[in-house]
């Protein structure tokens, strides 16, 4: 792989989850792979389980891993190009991306969307800034549209604990308190569809995902039909894309509940994390014997394991 | 051990002491004893002694360390169950630690007591929260009411330095422009007493511990008196438990001086550092030869090695 | 070597680039040099290069690096001696660099000046003040008047890519929108003088650097007549010596561009990075053949291992 932004990166997924699987069975297997290199994450943004599951998926590798918070450890980056550098940004995105390729093999990076200017952001400006300027592999850590090791995580838990043949999958969207990025609900809609799921997105109006994203998925406003007989249910909330941002009002029965959950196929429950209980989901329904949030977390290391392995190789 | 957060969990302390200074003595013994393992230092609160000397620790075991500074690196975390989390924490402890757990084979963490609510630090909120939903052990590095990697430090150099018999050991309060929490006090008290010394403690009134901490061991205000024949002097500044957090006036003769150190028996010099020179002791009394608050660093090192060894085994 | 502050520090330069330049052959070369060792860098001011470079050559040489921003991750220092530390500094300088001095077997550190009091910049308050107390080899991550490893790489660079004999060498001062310090140009002037380099300092009037770095050199305000000819023009922004601290106004015009460029020998382009675009230097001329700026980058790795190298040795 030369690099891992999204599932169109990825050559073989069937291939890349059995690696990871294979890697998580037997965590020494490949211990001294990365020996003599470096993979470097810098962070933009906030991160507890990318932070610290890349940290030892690059550990069970003896990969060598350097973590940065740029901007709070280095300088402001610049984005644009041909600007006179004359505010409050030190860098350029140009010489920062390349420098750094030449203290390590991957460059892992992780950036947020705005929320305020949906054409910048579904542009991945600093993404594809670092993939145009970086020498080396870049490793998506989340960026402003995507989330692709979640997205890997989420289906090796799905082939791990959903046994049923065809499973009816539903992504629910949550309220929440705060604008937040489409990144995880759009990365899950294009890793399941290219794993051959249709699923049902159920949604208020006015929060459908972005057509490229939805597209050979069901969409519904009807959360009850949706849930109806599932085997799997995974919430989340995003903001608008339409009214791009918005977080509405008046959708705190989207909360999944123990009564929704009912109405499932004791269905198994995912969410990314963090989460914020009672809000996006009870307690009872987190805390309860069907929820996978745990095992979607621990798979974090082996699927960043299984990308560091394939980013190595090439 | 199954984790370490006071004097209880340590099965055998004159063992711990020795496992400690068999480590300094033979710094590479167990180099390869933490391979394919790691231990996750959490940050709620500054550190640069056990930051750094648990990092070093780590490294003399082969064991991989992840170093992060929660809040400022990821979420805001909830400690309080049942709530409707749509306030300004994102992620509540019982995902933190359970999630943290399964990166790593040790959780270190640091906490300080916030000095507002007496009820809620001795309930050690953080600490018995990741001890309560963490799958791994859990290593304080200070918690709100104790220290103990501090304590195991402190008998460590006591044993190698002090040479009496049975030593007269005065802990005594110093001055402060700012509250501490009562935590190293109250761990050097309880391992102290523990390790079968009869300590005394010197401190204004108002300024007792917990009787639960310096039950077992004399009290008194007269530090005169106190200081007379000690053969060990540990100063340490911490706030008002009585009048909770309260720091107090008009109490800058309890620094430690020249004048104080010459009514002991050439006692040995103890603090636990940081310290305001000056203020809690005199530069004539830190930077003289019977000072040993360089030693008590160095041996913070070989307690986390000892520690750490004894989490891993169990 | 016993530290690595200036070039004074270094016995024999020629042999210092070799050992670098046989580093960067054989990345390899001594891979387990640093085995059971420890490196800890201490930033008081931010960093990029320094900070994973460093890292990765630690890394290299199998050394374990431990990375921490003092005063964000731990206490405020206090470098004056025999004051009463009743302020906002907890902790005094005497006690950290003896203190983390244990902990590692060098001291690697980062600060900046003030810009404010140029007698005390000029003393360098912080680094010798680690000096002084450190008990292991101090490696400077750059200081106050002094950045030798940026130094070092730029010699290595121009050993690599100046086959010249006598290389016409130009260091030209550069616009900048906020007041920067001398410590780059200053390092510059007196290492390439003791490489045996007579260079060309251009600058405006004002903006001569102190004679104690200058001296040996050729000084002129004619940034034509310098740039005439050059085989190296190496620009970097530096606030005024004389009127301490200052920027100046209406400098623009000393900004590297392609016209200034056609007026030397087809002159390699030098930066130390990060560099403000189309204020210092055009787009046109940092993303020409000649720009050398990505080969310093690279260098810093191998500069870095080198000096640690040495400073293991001793």
């Amino acid at each position: 792989m030369k690099q891992f932004t999204s599932i169109n990166d990825v050559p073989d997924l069937k291939a890349l989850i059995a690696l990871a699987r294979t890697g998580k069975a037997n965590p020494q297997l490949h211990a001294s792979l990365g020996e003599g290199k470096a993979v470097c994450l810098l962070f933009l943004n906030p991160s507890l389980r990318t932070r610290l599951s890349t940290q030892r998926a690059a550990a069970h590798l003896g990969l060598t891993c350097m973590v940065m918070d740029v901007g709070r450890d280095g300088w402001q980056l610049e984005f644009s190009d041909g600007v006179i550098m004359n505010g409050n940004k030190a860098e350029h995105v140009r010489e920062a991306a390349q420098v750094v390729s030449q203290y390590c093999d991957v460059i892992g990076l992780r950036t947020f969307s705005a929320l305020k200017d949906r054409d910048e952001d579904y542009s991945e400006p600093v993404l594809s800034a670092f993939v145009k300027y970086a020498s080396v592999p870049v490793l998506s850590l989340e960026s402003a549209i995507r989330h692709p090791l979640q997205s890997l995580t989420d289906l090796i838990t799905i082939e791990e604990h959903v046994k049923v043949a065809k499973p009816k999958i539903v992504l629910s969207w949550a309220p929440h308190p705060r604008a937040l990025p489409q990144a995880v609900a759009n990365s899950f809609a294009e890793w399941t569809r290219a794993a051959g799921h249709e699923i049902t997105i159920a949604c208020p109006q006015g929060f459908e995902l972005s057509d490229a994203f939805s597209n050979g998925h069901i969409v519904t406003h009807d959360q009850d039909a949706a849930l109806a007989g599932a085997d799997v249910v995974y919430t989340k909330n995003w903001s608008s894309f339409k009214d791009y941002g918005a977080i509405g009002e008046g959708l705190d029965d989207w909360q999944i509940t123990a009564d929704k959950m009912a109405l499932t196929k004791e269905a198994k429950f995912m969410h990314c994390l963090p989460v914020r209980r009672n809000v996006v989901v009870s307690d009872a329904v987190i805390d309860s014997a069907n929820s996978l949030v745990f095992a979607q977390a621990d798979n974090r290391t082996w699927a960043a394991k299984s990308v560091l392995q394939m980013l190595l190789h090439d």
